[in-house]
């Protein structure tokens, strides 16, 4: 199977955090994101707390990024609801929201990893390349595993554009 | 002590009702009022559904109301995103927006009921009294006793105020 | 339906107790008796704890007891092993061992009462009757509003022997 | 630190094995045991679940042991009893009954490991060196990566002693 690649993130705005995380900036890290929508209980019962413990356990050898993929009851979940929801659920991980389109009921972001619905964990090894997408709920043994997984593996050999390769 | 009465409630906007109840429709009746914000966690994990396990267990023995009380972040829990999040958690007992206040944050039927905080609950018996209140989490095993015993009260007598009384 | 009445309870040995209580005894309190086997899955993890909200919840005015009705595995469950397990789990309410019976796996007091299996409750009223009886699950709102009904029931007058009726 | 090994475990009988496990046989493999009392509530709330799912989620990449280290209720909790413990839990790894000792309440093993209580989980490696021990309750995630790790550690290179090493 070709490696699919995170694509860049469509964020209109960000929560908790001064620079925007981009595709580039996130290079050689694991990254673990979390697509929530702040009204759906599956993520705010089982999706969030999972990714507060991931955030918790692995501390500086991950990335956690919440991603607010709105797809239904925009009106509803506009940035000034998520704002206060996560003061109240104390969620200190960066969230940005994914940036509505003008096409349809999918956020761009969204549509463009395809996911099926909230929530989603998405695992994103170093290079870049989306390892594992759990729709619903993931067990936290197996998830552990698969994180600590990506952890070891070796950065990847960045070609230096700079060089002459002759 | 002296007896304390449900004051009439003051809603700008009632959900899954069709006629708002008002403190006369409720004569009569056991009514169980359940104080809480939908960004609060403790509302969303235990309060509400704990009120909706007393509305499947008590049928129509009791009447359950919700009673969205926003004392804070304001913008953040307006009608619109209310509705959302009931349709979202499946709540079908009817559930009025407390009437902002023009002179602070606590809204009118909060301030009027002098509440602490959400989530709160309150139970009412037949005569309009307030006979429990519990701000945070109530035991179901006491909560069932209780409510049981103001069903079993006999409904009060009430003044026929036609006739005349010479 | 014709009144179903608590049999005596054949008990071969009581812990938790100095006196142990009979029909007699119990006449004119409320009873709630909770059937259970020591290696029950359900009972551990529902059945018991249940019970022992009830006793926290409901004081003296009811009358909690354990009945250990072991009807498979009995040389795995003997009262030796089940001393431990009432120290263990902090089982602090008369608890006793139904008498094992010659005939059959049944002890003498869970064929008596006709029991399915464990865990089961049974609620009793100052009268005698059995007025409930829940395998499986008990929901504590029912629970306690089902409790509070036959504490608030009146004690049956008793007939006084002595007393010529000419 | 000096490296610790795992030691001979002292099983006086063993449940659900064909052939009982040696320090022998399990080298080359990760190997997780966790150590517990039936009676010991802690052991069969999160203890024995956890290594339920650890079996179920690691499958063939692990070797899952039970270890009954009874220290206390000697008399309560005998293999008798036990094995309708390990029948009604559904626990199907194996489970070695650790070797009561004629010096003290410890058992053999538990003695030998120097462990504290139940239950203790321990991770031991390829080499058969424990790597970890979480007295009490161990997080799944956390739990989870430290497993996997020891499973992508190369097997150690044993030597071959019947070959001539001159």
């Amino acid at each position: 199977m070709a490696d699919r690649f995170l694509p860049e993130l469509a964020v209109s705005q960000w929560f908790n955090v001064s620079s925007p995380p981009t595709t580039a900036s996130l290079r050689g890290q694991v990254v673990v994101i979390e697509a929530f929508q702040m009204l759906c209980p599956g993520c705010v019962t089982t999706g969030l707390p999972q990714a507060q413990r991931v955030a918790a356990t692995f501390g500086p050898d991950v990335v956690v990024l919440g991603l607010h993929t709105v797809f239904e009851h925009h009106q509803a979940m506009t940035p000034v609801s998520l704002e206060a929801f996560l003061h109240e659920y104390r969620i200190t991980f960066p969230v940005g929201v994914d940036q509505p389109s003008a096409e349809g009921d999918l956020p761009i972001t969204m549509r463009r990893l395809g996911l099926r619905g909230t929530p989603t964990l998405l695992l994103v090894d170093r290079a870049g390349r989306i390892r594992a997408e759990a729709f619903g709920h993931a067990d936290d043994l197996a998830l552990g595993a698969q994180i600590a997984r990506l952890i070891d593996e070796p950065a990847p050999t960045v070609p230096d554009l700079a060089s002459p390769t002759t």
